[in-house]
């Protein structure tokens, strides 16, 4: 299989880089970054040092169009004007980026500010989250690989949508990410002399993952979903840990229901009655660990969820994409254990 | 005053001498620590070089009762064994422990596992949250300092349930602490290889500030609270963030609610329409700062509140309750400018 | 006394902020801004609130030429600038960035890569190290207060080269700093997700505080001082630690040597022997905690040496500075206990 | 191969579990925890859930006589009393702790302040620095894994004391570890709130490792060793930093003299000219990664040098060792790709 991705230079791309160099389908076939052509990946990255032999190089030049598959791993925006011409050429696509997350162009301009590019690719464009769209992912020629808080938060509800026992109109979720999640850009608010020690809210009157999450929920729910979403800034460097709140409308045994929901998923595990998942029990694994409880045993059901926003929230389930597209084992590649401590 | 220190061997310990070393009015008169004695306090702690010059005493060589007030910064249980007969003699106390935090004994044993040593002071003692108890902690013998947690969370629902505008009945707190707040004993799952980059809820089915804030709660409000109650831990040293969630009953302008509210209120401030308070804004400072959001316009509200646990939530509060205690400006030793970086 | 400052939107400007705040003689008079003209200080630094009551000001406004003092916490090259008009209405100033730090104008154009603006200004300038320059800095129209590293590793050095009983020309200064030390500016490498959870050397072929450092000790060296320097990024967000090896010529009593020389400076704290000082143990405070030791009695004397960056290795040094130029007691404004927990 | 663990639940054991959980040769057969005999190893290390399916067993029925190898990743002084009866049944052993690293039984009893229990199996055992060891360790029958910090600081220094062209007896390595050298035990020093945000130098008037590198130094020099050690506790939670200063006492090509060292090794990295090595870059990954400085062109060479203390510092080391043992490819196992960020 060639491989090619597009915008190498974040930490979704260093990330895909580090789960494809030992993946044993994928061959590498380019990696582009305009500004940075010419460099090797290495003295980008160091920790690739004997593991990527590759430099970066311009888009014009790489062969794309040889790929058998291209990762997007861009800034929003750039996959959507790009991916047309490859996929005419038969390239299968997987946009990191939030491009063909939201099914409506409309709510897409309204949240992202910009007109959509492509609406027929974006009509046709399956969202890869493989526990609810695996079969459609299979024959998808685009992917829009989902974000990392909806991967968290949606895995979480899920069943209780889907069995319709809690108050679909009033769900609340409350989550904390690592600063990685801001990417890799030099911004002042995500400096280190800023972000560590401290923890606070962002984005609580409007993120644009509430409206990707939304959708996701509101398709599996019989009921219209309400959903109130803050998220956190959290000093570590990799996870996400969702805290889900939801009032229970129709008694069942939820913990059965999670693991029989989650019994023949690879990359989602039910943790016993009354565990506490920690972020950094998947740090670097491509996984998302649950826990349930009932606080005082009263109508509200609480739902801890965790995942590793770089790989279960991004490259990991990139690549778990991927293996489903290409007829592969899915769990090829993605078998590394967490890294604790 | 002469003051005395009851255990300072811990954070809130350290805390309170810190403040107490610079406060004008405080003459501190002995720290004990049974295990302790003979260990100059400043080889403890280096920080306080140059501005403590005491050493450890015996509990029983410490002269307490020649004290003015003396602070319990004990686990809990030691202050309600020790504090009757000091009070019989005419000491004020400042429990920073939960020892006379639950008015109700049957609450206490229930959660914390012992017989409450001294019902009749426990009756008489006083909640030492002085944005609702000023003028019955200026009298009181006995203060019961709140817990970290019950501080930010009862200062973010108070305005709400004193107006009745929220259901009651269904609140949730969803709070991040730093790992100062686990306090300075040995165990393993507060170490920094096991709390560093990670982050997690725990105790969510049930906590001992629960059943506190609750009690505060309850005191306020008309209607019976229900609350759910998730705390996690963060990997930062101090600070604790509070995210609070109510369904609005009653419409009214929720900004200038809470602006009224704390006007007056030398260490609470309300930060303008939209803000995002950081812990690392009160850090080091006896302050809780809130801001109001409504997500996409929606019938929930949500109050993001944070205070530094070992301040706000522990050491500055008890000198505050210390000022009025003692008829002084209640500012007095405590306008120290929050540390940022 | 009238107090400006240019440039106060750094991590300097703010820790000057934080300081003069309290400080019982200084009114803050004005803090310029060109890019933030307008804006509330506390508006960019909540911490501030209740406490600075000011908005940046354009420099062409700020009525500068009206101050006692102004401070400078701009990046290099903007007080060689504008430093001469003031002085000659009369103001003093002291700058906190490199630009009169080094005597020779050469040696400045050679590491700072631009030609001295202000040579005759440069020539009269006092170089802020009160543990060493103290009367003429009480004199001084232009102070240069000294980088973080070089008071660090200055302090560290000095009793050993001015008793002439190490080998002046084989110093060895290995340093670990915060990230606060590399500015709140935007840039990769200082980012949380970059910083965090690493270590690294930087700048080994040449830093420039290296030729401060080697001009420092040479002043007070009988011996022609060689000096190697290496600095490290650590994951915390302030302190310094330094750690100081000279081989011994000449053998006497080192702790008492340092004990003797540091016996009436207020911000320096010579430890007992065997002590390990903390970065934390200064933090926030503007201290130079030291302490000594001869590892297996060998020929070779290590010295380690704490401050934090912001204060004893920035703005709390230049309040020293001008309590210092101002006649006023040494401490005013300056006896913060440091932050621990 | 049939694989025992004997005290599996410090940080060298789960790094082991980690390593050997997806090793393709090993077969774990038992680890053993006298106190934790019975609970699931998954249940104390959740990151381990679907990877290691064992329970930790009581050492009198782990049947580790059947073991082909048996790591001990115990407290210093386990190993010792326990490795004879296991090698008089065929039994190899790799000890992650001290026992077997020190040569010389007094210098052991010095150090670790007990007789040594086992002369006879020390005077056998090899130190295990493939490095320097590769043919001696794959015929040993115990193998003594190396330090932390020894690794790092004799990788850096053996090519220059094998190429006699620095001066021996004038060696300092300055040195940063991760708090999980540490261990995973409760101590008040290591607690997130004391390490956190802080920086100090500890054991300076002498660590265990300082023997330990002397004698490795020793064994590869013509001239005799004389070395300056001092280690210094950094905020990170994996990794060790060494900066190593040697006086030059003949020139020559020091980067190609490194690089020829190195060339065919699989677990040393020498950086090009002018590098930096970030302690993350290695993180997770069995590697040391290093770059030469040459300050100022003077006469002293700067050697960086870092690892992964649990990996190429610990656990990796061991599985590098057992590899050599067994005549397996070396790398088997251990081509993880470091996890940045």
């Amino acid at each position: 299989m060639k491989i090619g991705i597009v915008g190498g230079t974040g930490y979704t791309g260093v990330e895909l880089l580090r789960l494809l160099a030992r993946h044993p389908e994928a061959h590498l076939h380019a990696i582009t970054s305009r500004k940075e052509a010419g460099m090797r990946v290495d003295q980008m990255f160091p920790s690739l040092r004997g593991h990527v032999d590759l430099a970066f190089s311009d888009p014009a030049d790489a062969g794309l169009e040889q790929c058998d598959l291209v990762f997007f791993a861009t800034p929003n925006g750039v996959a959507m004007g790009e991916a047309s011409a490859l996929v005419e050429q038969g390239v299968r696509i997987i946009d990191l980026a939030a491009d063909f997350r939201l099914r409506d162009p409309a709510v897409w301009e309204r949240w992202y500010k910009m007109p959509h590019a492509a609406p027929a690719l974006l009509a046709e464009a399956v969202y890869g989250l493989p526990e609810v769209n695996r079969s459609a992912i299979a024959k998808a020629r685009v992917v829009a690989n989902p974000g990392c808080y909806p991967t968290a938060v949606q895995l979480g509800f899920l069943p209780l949508l889907e069995a319709g026992c809690v108050d679909a109109a009033h769900l609340i979720a409350d989550a904390a990410s690592g600063v990685s999640g801001a990417g890799r850009k030099a911004e002042v608010h995500t400096l280190f002399a800023e972000a560590a020690d401290n923890f606070s809210a962002y984005g609580v009157s409007g993120h644009r993952h509430w409206p990707e999450i939304s959708q996701g929920l509101n398709a599996v729910s019989a009921h219209s979903v309400g959903l109130v979403f803050v998220p956190h800034l959290t000093p570590m460097i990799r996870g996400i840990h969702a805290t889900l709140y939801a009032r229970i409308t129709r008694e069942t045994d939820f913990q059965q229901l999670f693991e029989d929901r989650y019994r023949s998923e690879p990359f989602v595990d039910v943790l016993p009655r009354g565990s506490h998942p920690d972020t950094r029990s998947v740090r670097g694994a491509n996984l998302c660990r649950m826990a349930l409880h009932r606080p005082q045993g009263g109508d509200t059901l609480v739902v801890l969820s965790v995942i590793d926003n770089l790989v279960k929230g991004a490259a990991g389930q990139a690549v778990q994409n991927m293996n489903i597209m290409f007829g592969l084992n899915e769990r090829l590649g993605l078998e590394q254990v967490a890294l604790v401590p």
